[in-house]
């Protein structure tokens, strides 16, 4: 399987940069990966749509390999006023410790996808991976139409099946052990933690598309792993994350460096949406508050903490985010990741013994 | 490193079959695994001494290969009287539903540790597994003497570390995946949740012995993708725990060959112990309980209700230990599970394309 995945998006390694929204995933990262032969990816999620033409322009100008945006698809949710007012004065406790001044009240939250995506296709950016839903066939048959490659997140068998169902090229396979927010999006977030190690060949089986391991893959051992469980390519954040070209904060790439495989907890602290991060006093204190607003309504709401505490180079307020795998990190170029899965995977390969 | 493992043990193939207490790793399974050239395990964690004389003498029977006994090493606990009468009243509900008469009240716990390793060295069984505790400088030179092989759980870099440190021959990397109870004995259960796919490698970095790789392998993808993170071997609970000579209740084994992925949740209803199973009536509504008394307590007070539910066949209050990978169980015979884990070995090795 290996090979279709390489030959559908047009690259020479079955390796995928994860679209790590919120400031890792930039375009110089994309631009390293993809040079390197791998697939790299914008994290658009967050980004306004003017912006995110503005990044996909700059790829182009630093590669010509293909390359993925990241889009998070929209969701149903439930706004309540008076939930929302209780984790605005929750907040407020917080933005004081961190000096700032009093926040607006929130007003609404409106989704860019619908202009993110007219812009994404505008670009014809020829690989769009989403996450946290299932694309509308209405948009899966436009995206077809265009010969764009699409990915999307799945959790458990069910979502793979459903995903594959509806006409996506490739799953990408999320594992209990990966870093930021789960990509759950039917049933359970608690009961959709499956490991990696059971998630990739039940999902391999269960569906005829290439499959994308994603969750705990940091070195050519775990690339070896998941090509052996069935994944036709690997992709890796965290692994990611502390390359010289990611534009995650100097203090998370420093947190993540310096963690330990018991620090990184899975919160829904920062987004109202489960993730996975290393624990910090945000995180804890928020354990004891309850009736948490869902994601999007938290994360716009505690937005300014975490921006305000990056800025002020507080890492007890940031979402430093992290998959189990981190303590094997390394600070080094996007290219050197790449090349040394490379290397290191087929040193690996050759070495498994007959028996 | 594969070969340091078998080698130690006198054994063919790097496959240990997991020493699962309470029914399902009997003699008979022991002896199937054993003779097929893996390493057979006695699950003799809950058996009275004489039990386990007369299973190791049953094992030697049915086999002259090398076989292992699992063991519960004892640890600290608190026994509070109060909290144990409520949990009792608790329990009498969940009782008079199975038609259960009233129990006499709990008046205490005995380890039969010692006892058991007594039994087991004047045996001379050439390999013993240890759970849930690091044993005792004097215990592990007691048992280099006779030149026993030790095996000890570890969920985390830092157990993994100290098990070395005290001189066990080989860690059993438990991942997050696994079924039954957790061997967390350093820090909390709930951080000590790593997937496999990050704790074998972590734990291989960290130590100098042989790994054994435990959580979520079901089949020959599983077991190449251990020892490719680097693992030495791998050890399998539940894909034996469907085997025929497996003693696992029919009500279990059903219930695992008709699980899904997501059906499996971690509970410390039964035993006061975390430990991962099939979802059912006694977990779910003991969610609503708090204050629940430590291991061994709640374990024995559990007892005679999952006895009971087991000879009504009352699936709901059996504990229905299961790894992650139960949807890749099958029912067949145990040497089956061996010989087509290493004859879909060789064709995966074989078929990791170089990049």
């Amino acid at each position: 399987m290996n090979q279709s995945f390489t030959s559908l998006c047009g690259i020479r390694y079955p390796i995928v940069q994860a679209g790590m929204a919120g400031g890792p995933a930039t375009p110089e990262l994309a631009a390293a990966v993809s040079n390197a032969g791998g697939l790299g990816t914008l994290g658009a999620g967050y980004m306004a749509p003017n912006d995110v033409k503005a990044a996909i322009k700059s790829i182009k100008e630093m590669t010509a390999k293909p390359f993925a945006v990241n889009l998070f698809l929209p969701e149903e949710f439930t706004f309540d006023r008076d939930q929302t007012e209780k984790m605005e004065a929750t907040l407020e406790g917080f933005k004081e410790r961190l000096g700032m001044e009093k926040s607006s009240r929130f007003t609404g939250w409106t989704s860019h996808f619908e202009d993110q995506l007219d812009v994404v296709m505008e670009e014809k950016v020829p690989v769009i991976s989403f996450t946290f839903n299932a694309p509308t066939k209405e948009i899966i048959d436009r995206l077809k139409q265009e010969g764009v490659v699409t990915i999307a997140t799945a959790t458990t068998v069910e979502e793979a099946v459903r995903l594959e169902a509806v006409g996506i090229d490739a799953i990408s396979a999320q594992g209990s052990e990966a870093g930021g927010h789960r990509g759950t999006f039917l049933g359970s977030e608690e009961q959709a933690l499956i490991g990696s190690m059971t998630l990739i060949p039940l999902i391999a089986d269960a569906v005829s598309i290439p499959v994308l391991a994603a969750g705990g893959i940091m070195d050519a051992r775990g690339m070896a792993a998941a090509l052996a469980l069935g994944a036709s390519a690997v992709q890796l954040g965290t692994a990611f994350l502390t390359a010289e070209e990611s534009g995650a904060h100097h203090l998370h790439k420093e947190a993540v460096l310096e963690s330990k495989e018991t620090d990184m907890r899975l919160t829904k602290a920062f987004s109202g949406k489960m993730a996975r991060g290393i624990t910090n006093i945000f995180m804890e204190e928020m354990t004891a508050v309850d009736n948490l607003p869902p994601y999007p309504i938290q994360n716009a709401l505690t937005s300014g903490l975490r921006k305000a505490a990056a800025s002020r180079g507080e890492k007890g307020y940031m979402s430093l985010w992290a998959g189990q795998g981190a303590p094997l990190a390394k600070r080094r170029p996007a290219k050197q990741v790449v090349q040394s899965l490379i290397e290191d995977y087929n040193r690996i390969a050759d070495g498994l013994v007959k028996l």
